[in-house]
């Protein structure tokens, strides 16, 4: 059995565990990322941590085939740079050459959320799928394409932004400078939006007392008020599941993937989001007579898929020979 | 030099020729569809013509690698079947079996849009590119994607339907059954249909004359009108060239290929399209700092599009070993 080192860099944590080939983590790390000291220090720890992960198992350097690092933000994995990321003090920063200081192995570099979608290919809700892709609902929404076997990312190693696809047209205002993106329609930060929208319209609704218990607009608040009975609750859930099917639909339309896995907080609501989510998203894309038809998964790997994905991004790396030295 | 045929299938001509490995289209022949007889007599023919190509250059089948067919609607590339096809009377038709009953060569099948990807990323306006998206504007909106020289088209071969993802949630009926999709705000149709509804909110511009001497509402209207200083037609080209730059920098964002490619009918209007439709789009895509941007380029290879990629569609089957058999 062949091993890899996965590190996720976080701009919290990195966190970092050795993978078997068959993307099974073995062991797991975790060290502040303390994104306030220079690039050549958090770097310096990220080697540091990897070799910690392999000597914790009682393996050698010389056991692994391959360190995989996914992290937010532009990889160049061809020159082995982080280019540029947006909370992090990287700015072509030459990840590869400093890692290689600390730990003599190959070293390669993905977007975390494209080693998100790797890690659900290889070991996780489309394991077995040579095409999947997967759709991370969080602060944004974050997009990884698996296209056989391979993560896909453009010549430019910045796809996918499906999230920053518009699909309401003069919509709500996008950071990416848009309006419309189905990041503001679909995100947990969009649905904790029209949850304040409706329960401001509607000052009777129940929304207005849970924001009060909880103390901010978040993305359970519109669920828990569901479950309790509150028209206005279940009318905010209706919308968002409208549009984000209407998304979801899309990125089926767009890629065909044999699965398409669904991840993020607000994947913890179960069924009152799920049975919704799949019925409506399945009634919208354009299969023909015959074709065969995608299927909607839960993402499965969790905390974990940071460092199993950045592990088999790199072994997917080392098969293909790409040059990680 | 090595030789390919390709063969393009339409609901009213096949059209056919030899290819070299270099995407040079040879020779040329073409056929009436006649798409009212049956599958087999259909087929028949394109084994016919596909031989009647060789014979034309005084070659012969051993001088040949491979025959591929671009044809509309979802191929079966690995069964060598045509799954369907809504305008021709294929069901499941085996097609690579009954052309090799003709012809006793490897035969490949894929989608004409693919094809036509295909053709501009081996000859044409995305040649040299690894990853490049040709969108081209007719009666719908087509797309075809080249992922490191493949064409990417998912698990069940029906990819890229980007025509059919929801730009304008909400918004004109598709004949797909959703509402708002790129289709309906991008093809040479939606414009059509934009420079009526503006021509009927406004009887005093000139679109109203034009159609008269037109006869009907087509993409061009509003084009000539502006040349001649209509501001109603200034508005309908603002408007179809802000949506259009809309759907191609969703596009960008989703795939990042090096060049993006538009062709179709609507690009022979030059400039006043042109412009616009780069300066709009190159303005909305998500790059991050330092991050190479995507190039916008004029489809070049015209009406060769079909059988010249259908042609490199089989030649990047045959290099990637796979049974045409």
């Amino acid at each position: 059995m062949a091993y890899y080192v996965g590190i996720d860099l976080g701009g919290t944590n990195i966190k970092a565990g050795v993978v078997d080939s068959e993307g099974k983590l073995l062991n797991k790390l975790s060290i502040k990322t303390r994104a306030e000291r220079t690039m050549e220090e958090i770097i310096h720890d990220m080697g540091t941590l990897a070799m910690d992960t392999i000597k914790d198992l009682g393996l050698e350097v010389k056991d692994i085939e391959a360190i995989g690092i996914g992290s937010p933000g532009t990889p160049d994995n061809k020159e082995g740079l982080l280019v540029y990321s947006s909370n992090l003090p990287f700015n072509n920063a030459p990840m590869r050459k400093l890692i290689r200081e600390v730990i003599d192995l190959p070293v390669y570099i993905d977007n975390d959320a494209n080693c998100a979608a790797m890690a659900e290919a290889v070991a996780g809700a489309a394991k077995g799928a040579a095409d999947s892709v997967t759709i991370t609902l969080g602060t944004g929404v974050g997009a990884g394409v698996i296209a056989n076997g391979r993560i896909y990312s453009g010549f430019n190693q910045a796809g996918s932004e499906f999230g920053h696809t518009v699909l309401v047209s003069g919509g709500v205002q996008c950071g990416c400078g848009r309006k419309g993106c189905f990041e503001q329609y679909a995100s947990a930060s969009a649905l904790a939006r029209m949850t304040k929208e409706a329960a401001e319209a509607n000052p009777d609704s129940l929304l207005n007392d849970l924001y009060k218990e909880e103390g901010e607009w978040n993305a359970r608040i519109a669920f828990v008020a569901m479950r309790q009975g509150d028209q206005v609750a279940k009318d905010v859930v209706e919308m968002y599941t409208d549009y984000l099917a209407d998304g979801l639909a899309n990125a089926i339309n767009t890629f065909m993937p044999e699965v398409l896995v669904v991840g993020g907080g607000v994947c913890n609501e179960g069924d009152p989001l799920l049975i919704p989510m799949r019925e409506k998203t399945m009634s919208r894309p354009y299969f023909g007579p015959g074709v065969k038809k995608t299927r909607i998964e839960l993402a499965q790997m969790g905390n974990d898929a940071g460092i199993v994905g950045a592990a088999m991004m790199g072994k997917s790396c080392v098969d293909d020979g790409k040059n990680g030295k």
